[in-house]
């Protein structure tokens, strides 16, 4: 008789069907952390609850804010992204079967369905490693959400204030349960972004179908029965296609519930919920905790550079150094860098040849960054890698290790041709939630990605959309601006 | 700095970063199982290599025969659970948005793109809970597989012994890997049929596109990367979704592939593969071991009756003292059932009213089952709980208790009118592995079922495609003929 029915979310009742290790595991995590066990009852309920109740109104101006950055930055990396092989593979198996499609797809000619163009434009935005962070769980929330509400937009008509609030509540459900199980569910071996990313995209497609608290239950339920990615992944394909898979299963997930597909109604808490499932530890105040007072959205951060995060001070360093004096190469004798010990480690290649290398070569990075003043794909091309202005700077860049110094922190100094010696030190890179992007900043990162697939006039007609998204009276148009 | 690369399988890398209760599990499971552990290397690519070389002609014949009796018992219970709710309720979801769909819905009008059609045809087969099981790890191997192939069929030709070709080995690689991690992976609360039913949705749909042992590896890795279904969803229509959408991701999957979009490729035994991230012991020779010599699929099984497995060998003493004694309800002065502890304790309703709670009447279900020789789903309506005659016989029936019987063992006992006793010993219930389901049987269960979405002769006919599936040109006329 295997019949098992739902039930409570004791774990006692789970330990006696489990096997005796997994089992001791858990009863030990589950004795260390009792009380949010205790406090484990109406988790998915005061959830769902707060999401059925919020209204745009509610959402204080930064937070606004910030999910507009986020967007941006979204839009942008879809685009960047457009032309990566990922997409282009996914489309070629796909569209076929979708001829008569009316879903944009960013920066390409194709249109898809609603539900595979969300997969296709979550592809996109993740595939070349650019998009944002929420560094306390390595989740990134914009690419599950954003591409699931705006094709939506494209089905049936919404604002973009609506876009915006469903966005931010997207993003702050999936950043709620990633915090619950960080970073134990991410060691364990789950690609956190895709296996909290249908929660979001569900929450935020749910908004926008107007679910009642217990739709939204049945929204999350079928979300949470459809985990997507292992890290396995990491290195090929199916990486990026967490993001994008994550958006679909969460839109599917809003439209079913929508017409009374039932599932369960503690499914991220019960004793066999998503929690218990795919976690080792669980703290549930993390999702229920001040609902509608402290946003995860504030912590998103975006990356300034399309490269490993610990050359990031260093970029950040000779930029501000190359602006400030408006230093030409011709004018620099060498470069000292005080760097962290990792950056050798890992980015210490001295002659690389095709642009991938670029992004693995400390010297490289450097010179490109004081030639050009940024650090964006565009940097990272074979025909930049073996432009002879570069590489004659980057033959004047040497590196000093200082185990002192944090991960995030660098000291540049630069020795110029009339004696001059120009100073800088980065106690935090651009782009970490303590030196947060610009917005101006923000902006030059979406135009260059966008110059992968659009005219520079649209480009910026694009970003104007999307920065303004809270007063567009249809959102969609940011998707008909996105179309090649 | 989070950079994650593919790495190789050994376990005590992963235990470096894993929290360490978690890893205690692990490391003791990784002891008691190391000779497995060191014989990882190469499971998926094994796996994927036999799929890629193996030949319909390969196939022993009892293989193909219990193939086949897979395929009637799915097309049987498609059409069965055509018209429920979870059916209705996606449909109204999701068919508005594919209005030029022209893949069949089994028992339907309405069409739907090739992917979705998967998926609905996948919750329609496992909604009734009446459909195949592999009783060593209760997976139901049909409902991922099956929905998939013949959505394929409508899309490319193809005929129907390369469809049951198909069958087989999607079955064959979700019975496998599922042996690999049963019973921990079920313990840990993964709905087993949706977690592994990609993966053979993949495998069969890799074998129709002709993919060799690279697009294989591929196509089982982005399998692996969308498990499907928590135990949690148990009693809402999210457990039929399960089935539905692993037939409809290893589809993906294998669309994918086809065209070059790349994943890990040892996606089953890295060390966050899915055997290690979705369970807490793995036994690698149940996937590789024997390889075209044993065959899982020669251990499915068919339920014969439409409630509950203990009461199954009761229903199957009635039926055959009724047949062979040609007995009439008016005929019987008592029923006396000697049974196992649980039959009282699951089914012991003395007075069931409506359908549903017929099926947890041991009285009932004798009786109807001595009346009409059958308990499929047209035995448990509300009218045939409510029959006079129906009733008249139940109040005949008395229970035993035995402990020394088996679950599946029963002693029937019937005092005629004319003063005669005949008694039967049912040692194993009709449908299991001991005692199959005879074809004359399962085609009985088939016509019941398409009877609620077919007229009889349209059914029959239907049966007749199934059951020569090998011998068809082209696979699809199975779809087309089970259209409403």
């Amino acid at each position: 008789m295997r019949k098992v029915k739902p039930e409570g979310s004791s774990r006692r009742g789970f330990l006696r069907s489990t096997p005796g290790l997994y089992a001791a595991s858990l009863l030990e995590a589950s004795a260390a952390d009792a009380q949010s066990a205790e406090a484990a009852h109406d988790v998915t309920r005061t959830l769902a609850r707060y999401l059925a109740s919020s209204k745009p109104g509610d959402l204080p101006e930064n937070v606004r804010r910030e999910g507009t950055r986020t967007l941006v930055n979204y839009v942008g990396c879809a685009l960047g992204g457009s032309k990566e092989d990922a997409v282009s593979n996914a489309l070629a198996a796909l569209a076929p079967l979708y001829p008569g499609g009316k879903t944009t797809i960013f920066g390409r000619r194709e249109k898809m369905d609603m539900l595979h163009g969300a997969m296709i434009n979550g592809i996109s935005s993740h595939v070349l490693d650019f998009d944002d962070t929420h560094l306390k769980t390595v989740i990134h929330p914009g690419g599950p959400v954003a591409p699931a509400l705006l094709a939506l937009a494209e089905h049936q008509k919404l604002t973009g204030e609506q876009l915006l609030h469903a966005l931010i509540l997207g993003c702050e459900v999936e950043c709620r349960i990633g915090n619950a199980v960080y970073p134990a569910h991410y060691d364990i071996g789950w690609h956190i972004t895709g296996s909290v990313g249908a929660f979001g995209a569900a929450a935020a497609a749910g908004k926008i179908l107007g679910l009642d608290e217990t739709k939204m239950l049945w929204a999350l339920g079928v979300a949470a029965s459809q985990p997507v990615g292992l890290r396995e992944m990491f290195g090929s394909m199916t990486k990026s296609f967490h993001p994008g898979r994550a958006a679909q299963n969460g839109l599917t997930a809003a439209l079913l519930a929508a017409k009374g597909f039932t599932s369960s109604e503690q499914s991220i808490e019960a004793k066999r919920g998503w929690a218990n499932v795919l976690s080792s530890t669980q703290k549930y105040g993390e999702i229920t905790g001040q609902l509608g007072e402290r946003f995860e959205t504030l912590l998103n951060t975006y990356k300034p550079f399309a490269c490993g995060i610990v050359t990031h001070p260093t970029i950040d360093g000779c930029i501000e150094l190359r602006n400030e004096h408006k230093l030409k190469p011709e004018q620099i004798r060498s470069v000292e860098l005080t760097v962290h010990p990792l950056v050798p480690e890992l980015t210490g290649k001295q002659a690389p040849t095709v642009g991938l290398e670029g992004k693995f070569s400390i010297y490289y990075i450097a010179a490109v960054a004081l030639i050009t003043g940024a650090a964006g794909p565009t940097q990272f091309t074979d025909q930049l890698v073996r432009d002879p202005g570069v590489n004659a700077l980057r033959e004047k860049v040497h590196i000093t290790v200082d185990k002192a110094l944090k991960e995030d922190q660098v000291r540049v100094s630069i020795q110029l041709a009339d004696g001059r010696v120009v100073t800088r030190f980065i106690e935090h890179a651009v782009g970490s939630v303590e030196k947060p992007m610009p917005d101006a900043a923000l902006d030059a990162k979406f135009l260059d990605l966008a110059s992968v697939a659009l005219p520079a006039g649209r480009a910026k007609r694009l970003l104007e959309l999307s920065r303004t998204v809270a007063t567009l009276p249809d959102a969609a148009a940011i998707s008909r601006a996105a179309a090649a």
